[in-house]
């Protein structure tokens, strides 16, 4: 049993993290902080936590109570994870960050898509990036992972089998992205009512969205050779879901591209290759850690297509970041992420 | 560990049974039924169950590998249980039954509310009603489980208090209860598509629904008088969840009533009595074994209003019937229930 | 054609009136007022109404420009009204209150529920309760019209047939009500969010709701004596809509129902009494200025059960204002008000 | 004031025929045919049409009195315009057809997609395909009309200005696109419960969709040389709404993008441009015939995206088909078109 911390548990990926970790066998919480809230029990905020943390309250940020757990979680605007994670590294605690801060090696590209310098560039040639498909072993060493971002996880994963044997044209590849509503966060904003969401579709950061400078450094190190991406996210009304569609110009004959992805992913928990010719569903997944991917080539011709879908807040998040706990500290892959997910 | 069988899988209350089962430790799949989809892999008419249940496929109703079953759930239109379960008893296999058949004691007034004649009233003697909050005892014991209907469990839940201290006026009970469309079952009807169903709200069944007998009986019980009740059931444009709105006339000075509700559920492991003033949302039982209950007096006047949540798929049907199984088998109450509502 | 203004026109009664003014034939917009948006053209805020309003920004509020109008609206939070209401009468202006300002009679009553002082408690004796299927004629002769609220539209046309006739038990009427999200407007709150609203149902101010005393004073006017009334309305995850749920004791053998309510509302124009046996969808009534009432006696018992649908923003709202303005000025009743729901 | 005719009038498209038309100055509803409901008044199926049609009920299709309109409707499933046209074009009634039995000018290509020959090949030669934008002028003398799909309208406006232009590899372009639910029609079928496809989102006939082939032929027509179209259509839980993102490559540099396509749609009244850097949303089209349009190049790059939508039933059916009628007759080509979309 480990004590782990979370720091900014207010939002949809702290409470994620308490809806996944209360099912977890190994991991207990010791604190959850949040300045706003600080005082107020956990389940007061989240009912359905009522039951389950009935003793657990938001608190002030302490460094000595974080310091003493075995793991801190970020769930923090950006910038937060920055200013904090070296103290907890020095005082032992790893630290697993859901926020965007240590996603980028380049501290120069960071501060250009957030428009602040970045807060901690001492600390990024140690930051893993948290995909175990892609660095499973180096996870299990690590001290300080950054978690990928929701598109991120989809579009590589979907991508990588691809662009790591050389078969499509890495200089332009689309993803047209669709999210649920949970993406854009918990805050108070217009466009997020109910009243507007629902019943509509829309695109939006079509000239340029802060995941695709993360997305296209993993494709380009699965591809050995920059990738130029084009990605086009889209809100649907709905509260979770991730679906990836993704397109890509084969460069000659690429053989059977469902063993291709079979093969790829043979080993992997939490990513599960449909039959050749399925259109997975968000529902799928929901609540759950996985990712459910098609690959489909229309007419036989040079377009390849694939299909990802993820639950944002689990394999995209909440999930996702447990999965790297459980990697981190020799438990099993799959502790506290076996529950099948919610359908209908 | 024991093995159970379901029959009629194929239903929200089948894959619900199996999305809970995969959790609980005590319980495997032994077979699960049905005559349409005979040979289908669960998990290939419901993709969350990939990667839990691969090697289970439904296969042809058989009394000898449902006979072997330490346990078999029904979950199945009226009618069928009449059918199959006196044999199943005979071998030694205890039913819970989810359908209807079962949930009367009165034969004739079953077969006037389901226009057929009951299929199996030699059984109604031994048949116990499956809510745990009333019959705990009685179905520890028990051979024969009839689990309550969806819109029972929440307006039982919510009035028992009340009727069993003798507090309002039994003559003249109102309860406005709201369901989502699972409620409605898997059958493909135009009312029920996502075109007709959504960015709507209707009643229905004003004149009368089949629940209401069930709901009488029950409330009957608990009064020792008889109980009038007008129930108005409505369609609410989302997945699950049942939320009921019940509605007494306080009988002389009832006392503090927040405190009667706390008592009287003090011991029940799935019932929660919000804090006094609290508004339950059906969202915070979402997939999990809870009814949450709050309870109101409006300007401190002679009206009582309980507002009373369930997930209709889960303590409204496969939870509470894992629940029931656990009390028959002597598990713990919970196992397999344990997992937190999914919120957001 | 007439000259009208609106002040406060950013929120969704505002754009509705818009919308639903862009088809009237004898209505020109001349002005439409918001501080905080002054200068935004209302097609780019609504961008629905491209092509209809292409001139037409937001302004600060102006005396002078709104006196020029034949009449005004008042799309504002409450207390607003009060402050300009006067001023405009006195230039010759007509005032069309959609907010609770001149709603109440009794000032001070007022004052209780809204937490400040009335402000202009001097014009509370020559406003008019704009609900035509009581007020007709007062209206076509008024200055100004307090529009009713929305829950107060529905409840009031639903319970006035049976309240009149004095058939049910005035002092125990029970009104479960429903609505959709738009009915919180369109402010930035968390719990409007589509994250947390959607795929749940909750109750709200079940200890008591700014509409009570509106709805009680309208009722009481109906019946002749003081009404008791338990008001509860509920959250459901749709953008329009309201459904209330009505509930009286029969007093005495009550006659034909059916006849009594399409005798009632024989003459009206936005009143649709039902067929026998019917259950209105709120979908029926979306965007058009029309009430649907069905009434029922389940198991001819003495409990009578009213549904009452329209949309809040409509027939609630916008519709009903115009309507009002219609009347006042002597054009056809359903001017700019011709256009069916949109369904599906 | 025209006679016309619908024939199949109980599904989708049929009711918003009939909901358009009743604000249509110079149209009335002469018949509406359905065999399975004939004798049931259309505002018995429909409610929202109550109080506009109460006289007419659908009838058993009648060549006498299908014949004795100007025009005729067909809102058929395929092949029964084919069976019906010829006659009544006989008779000298105009016929515009919303299904698919004439959009593809190649009969072979027709049987292929339809998996059945091609019932009246002869009349091919003369029908229009009725996109307004690209063939006004032939419209306005045509006497048999196919109505563009929903997914090519949305496709086609959106690329037109650029492959017309010779902006973009027409070898190779992409439509990723959504769907609200109205668009898989008014049949029960499972996958369209509101139990199934709510809360979830997903691709469908990625291998091959039927309308293919008739973007591939309009988009053919605009460039001038053969298109190579990977299209892939999603569901997403909505009720109406089409939202197109299409891909381009762009060779050479095309000069700005944003004033080619407003002028390109300069005169158009239905397409509307949106500013440089917007993102269209489906609801700011909601019941009205329009396509709003963004065009977008991120990054300055060579990859052009164009965001179109429409309300599937209006511009991508019934109101398109209005529009048609208006240019055939001579009236307005707005006429009965003129309502703002409903927003919220």
């Amino acid at each position: 049993m480990i004590k782990v911390g979370i720091v900014g548990g207010t939002g949809y990926t702290g409470v994620e993290l308490l809806r996944l970790l209360a099912q977890h066998p190994e991991v207990e919480v010791e604190a959850i902080t949040s300045r706003s809230e600080a005082g107020v029990r956990v389940c007061d905020m989240y009912p359905n936590l009522r039951g389950h943390y009935d003793d657990l309250a938001f608190s002030e940020p302490d460094g000595d109570r974080l310091g003493a757990c075995d793991a801190v979680f970020f769930a923090t605007p950006h910038g937060v994870a920055h200013a904090l994670a070296g103290e907890l590294l020095e005082r032992g605690t790893r630290v697993i960050d859901l926020s965007a801060d240590f996603r980028l090696r380049d501290a120069e590209e960071w501060a250009e898509w957030y428009g602040q310098p970045h807060g901690a560039p001492a600390l990024l040639g140690e930051a893993v990036y948290g995909l175990p498909e892609v660095n499973r072993e180096a996870i299990r060493q690590a001290r300080l992972i950054a978690v990928p971002g929701c598109y991120p996880t989809a579009v590589q994963l979907g991508l990588l089998p691809l662009l790591e044997a050389g078969l499509i044209d890495a200089g332009h590849v689309i993803a047209d992205c669709k999210s649920g509503v949970t993406g854009a966060g918990r805050g108070a904003k217009v466009p997020s009512l109910l009243a507007e969401a629902s019943e509509s579709f829309k695109a939006y950061g079509a000239a340029g969205h802060r995941h695709l400078p993360e997305i296209r450094q993993g494709l380009t190190d699965a591809a050995g050779v920059p990738v130029g991406l084009t990605f086009v996210p889209h809100l649907t009304p709905m509260i979770r879901g991730i679906h990836a569609t993704l397109y890509g110009r084969l460069v000659g004959e690429p053989g059977d591209l469902q063993t291709l992805f079979e093969q790829r992913f043979a080993d992997e928990p939490f990513v599960d290759v449909m039959p050749a010719g399925s259109h997975p569903e968000t529902r799928s997944v929901k609540g759950a850690n996985l990712c459910r991917i098609a690959v489909h080539r229309p007419g036989n011709g040079d377009t390849v297509v694939v299909l990802a879908v993820i639950d944002n807040l689990v394999k995209g998040a909440s999930g996702q970041a447990i999965q790297n706990l459980n990697l981190m500290f020799g438990f099993a892959e799959n502790a506290g992420l076996t529950a099948p997910a919610l359908m209908p």
